[in-house]
């Protein structure tokens, strides 16, 4: 059994950081499946998807910090010159972050760990609305 | 059909590398199932899970060295601020690494290369009993 | 249902970006299946696989630069002492970007933004045939 939810998520851009456990638990159970997997994908190439414990200084600071460290802002980036524009950077941290995540659930719950959850980083330079997909494939 | 198997993995922490690949292989083989994908989960926000040719000087030397490029061990981390911690450099760490892993398999094998094993990175400070999820959806 | 297919994709080595998104396409067209997900696997743990908007300023300078920080070329690595190899960079490259990617599709097509393709990234030293599965699972 497929199921296929296509979540939106607000952003502010700028490495914003963004909780999207919630959204996708929602989903999980929406489908009312019980045991399976969702595949969480970020459509577009400027975003990325990963887990951390949701705090305000790994989300604000240290995860920031190290992107910059794989991608700084303020490098030469060639995807710029070519296209005028100003988010080389994003695409760089996007990629190197992946835009995909696969969730096992069980009865009906992620198996996340408590102080584990789903981020969506948004490295553009400016505010986007985001598309996540939430495909569930269970029994 | 979906199959759910915890597995129990125990480290050493500090950036300690474990081959899993023969307990997710025995997953999908008491699955009893001949094709599909196993999705490896970690749960928990300290720790990542990938590939890698497993052999003492990529486990012990050369992958650490490019953790410590990304997040030095030393650096400053307001997540510590926070809460008194010393692991801010083992999340990010793992969120950039990753909790999830999805291999195909056929005829009740990993697709994997010979040189490719499956490794569970446990960037923490200390020893901990990971709980690695090995959820099977095939037929 | 599962449908397994195996994609040979001709690299030049050293960091080269393989556009496969349309291979990836055409495996899950050929499935006969309308929703679900392709879980893409490379195999071997000198080369990883992620999306990326592909132009050739990202692919072959912003990309290449954000691994040359992550992983030197010219660094020392154990593993090259171990085995008189040249390729200790790619393996810790490799096994950062990671292996596997799972994206959904929804009648028939992949959720892919416009400008997000499916790469692969070969980081040996010398030009490869690499494999890569595309596992579907849908209905």
């Amino acid at each position: 059994m497929v199921r296929t939810e296509q979540v939106q998520v607000q952003t502010h851009g700028n490495g914003h950081v963004v909780d999207i456990t919630d959204q996708v638990a929602a989903a999980v159970a929406r489908s009312g499946l019980t045991a399976g997997a969702v595949t969480v994908f970020n459509v577009g190439s400027t975003a990325g998807l990963t887990t951390t414990e949701y705090e305000p200084g790994l989300a604000n600071h240290d995860l920031q910090a190290a992107f910059e460290r794989i991608a700084p802002e303020d490098g030469h980036y060639e995807h710029e010159s070519t296209w005028q524009d100003d988010n080389g950077h994003s695409h760089v941290r996007a990629s190197l972050l992946g835009p995909s995540l696969s969730v096992p659930f069980v009865e009906g719950r992620l198996t996340l760990g408590t102080w584990q959850q789903i981020i969506l980083v948004d490295f553009d330079t400016r505010g986007r609305t985001r598309t996540v997909v939430c495909q569930i494939i269970g029994e």
